[in-house]
């Protein structure tokens, strides 16, 4: 399979991985090819740590692996949603999902 | 509020779009800190175009726009999850979500 076609704009494409179970987001975490086809034949997701600058397989060393159980591409081919079997919490912080720091809005609702 | 803490890595910061109601994943954007600053002020998603370099108002001319219900930022701050209320489809080919482009995976199964 040609994956060049995912990492035109960059070296690095973002991927959204969704608990399949819940449809709640649990992350975000980016790919290079390598770690994209690594995903595509184990069947485990696998990404790129920017700041380490390696190959990161989720989990190999907590457990909390996630199997992966769709892949999609949007429509220009430059993000990922990946669902996934989450085992153990996503967050390194030990919450199930990264997405635990709400922000306020500030729109002044007048109705 | 201090938007800075959200744009320390990049100016860009990736924003996951996600319907409320159905917890749908429809589309990444990017917003820099003002496309932020409107989003919150206004309630509505406004994000940063990379290939027009532009702000971009979601919706402001086809009325598909994004209603905000709820923005968090992740574990490490580079990241936002923002659930919406979503007028029409969310993607410029028409369909509802952009992630419609499936990847196979090529895991030989065993079991």
């Amino acid at each position: 399979m040609n994956l060049a076609q995912y990492f035109q704009k960059s070296e690095l494409i973002p991927a959204i991985i969704q608990e399949n179970k819940t449809g709640e987001v649990l992350m975000l975490a980016y790919m290079n090819s390598e770690s994209l086809q690594k995903t595509l034949e184990t069947g485990y997701t696998w990404f790129y740590s920017r700041s380490r600058q390696e190959l990161w397989n989720k989990g190999a060393t907590s457990g909390h692996v996630q199997k992966v159980l769709s892949i999609s591409a949007d429509c220009d081919n430059d993000t990922l949603l990946i669902t996934v079997e989450q085992t153990g919490p996503a967050c390194h912080t030990g919450a199930k999902s990264c997405f635990f720091n709400k922000i306020e809005l500030q729109v002044n609702e007048q109705q």
